[in-house]
């Protein structure tokens, strides 16, 4: 179940971080660490805090974009400071464990974590179905993030202990079908001339939390495009239509 | 409430791990920072991995020696690898945080950690009223010392969420007067002779097991010793009167 599991670090600056998070990981038994564009990686300080945890960073895959890190994933939990996020609903982590432990046991599923500095960029959180706040000191909020890992993956190790997988009905999209999905809309918005009266990049955020909820199969993405492909076409045999009907008009 | 409880780090190695546990307590709300004879501190590196959290390096208390940092403490959580001690009660993080909060209500409790190497040592652990061990996987189960503080910081912070006090009953006893009452107990036990047939080490550490339980009573001290103190003045009184009926033996 935890071999389904990915720690995903985006950007990190502090190598010392990556190696206290692999150390992190490693105590509670979680092994996959992805690395999105690291500023220092492999480098010694990461060895050095990785305090016997070394085989996880040998084995860490560093990427170059989010996409290519949350490939195959149907299932990513991207960690916030907010209690509230436009684009996705956010739980605690004790709250969010028993959903991440059922969808692992079947699907690989990503822990996305920002950088030290900011967290995670609109994008990054766009990407998501379901954020994790970690309840902390309003005052002073910022867990640093290897310390945010073991909060983690120390609550995975509990909840795994009590868990027992639901028979699980759906088949759930990867993450670059429901990516696929979201540039197809977008696309047709924009052909259809939605956009005109709307903020786009606000307009995909909320379509983005919409189907963030859902779950979306990968049946019923083949169901949303072929919509989609079809009002084109349909648009585009109605500007045809209109073309032809006045040919004065351009 | 979280004022009454003091971090205790013992003999810590690297200033780095007291800066990061300074933050790891900061963004949960605790404060109260007890270093015993740490290697380098006040340092650079503590202060950078505190990251904000430097008010706390600042009003850190520096102690030569476990009971300075423990004095007027009624309750003391040992952290331990073990999950089960000779000493005491080992608990989990969550299955222990309902009692730390109900005594932190009203009196001083102390979280102490041992060194980065080896944890703390057994005299140390005799000191503490509870374990606790955070389960973690049994071939890597080593959290750096500043993860396992926001580990328990984390654990406190959510358990605090839904804490009400009950209405305490008793009126425990500070860490140095049960540590008097140990002293005089073994002095008592080595006057009458008991250690003759026993291991001295290896019986108090079952007598601090069984009164580390039991959660003494300020009252109960005073009686406890109150006993002892007969128990050797008949002691002394049964010589003398057996050297003045045998004047012949030495």
């Amino acid at each position: 179940m935890f071999d389904n599991i990915r720690v995903v670090l985006s950007h990190t600056t502090h190598p010392g971080n990556i190696g206290a998070a692999a150390r992190a990981m490693k105590t509670m038994g979680l092994s996959r660490l992805y690395l999105i564009n690291p500023r220092y990686f492999p480098d010694a300080q990461a060895t050095a805090m990785a305090a016997g945890a070394d085989d996880i960073l040998q084995h860490a895959v560093v990427c170059s974009s989010i996409d290519e890190a949350l490939q195959g994933v149907t299932f990513t939990v991207a960690m916030t400071a907010r209690l509230r996020d436009i684009s996705i609903a956010v739980k605690t982590p004790r709250e969010a464990m028993p959903e991440v432990l059922q969808q692992a046991a079947t699907q690989p599923v990503a822990l996305l974590f920002g950088t030290e500095m900011s967290g995670l960029t609109n994008e990054e959180m766009g990407k998501a179905q379901l954020g994790v706040n970690i309840p902390a000191n309003p005052e002073f909020s910022s867990l640093n993030i290897a310390a945010a890992v073991q909060v983690m993956a120390y609550e995975l190790g509990v909840a795994a202990q009590s868990f027992a997988p639901c028979v699980q009905e759906i088949e759930p999209a990867t993450h670059e079908r429901i990516e696929g999905l979201y540039a197809h809309l977008e696309k047709t918005l924009f052909e259809i001339g939605f956009f005109t009266t709307q903020n786009p990049a606000r307009l995909m955020q909320r379509l983005r939390r919409l189907f963030s909820r859902t779950r979306l199969e990968d049946e019923e993405i083949n169901i949303l495009r072929g919509m989609l492909t079809v009002t084109t076409e349909y648009n585009a045999r109605l500007k045809k239509r209109y073309a032809e009907e006045h040919p004065d008009v351009q």
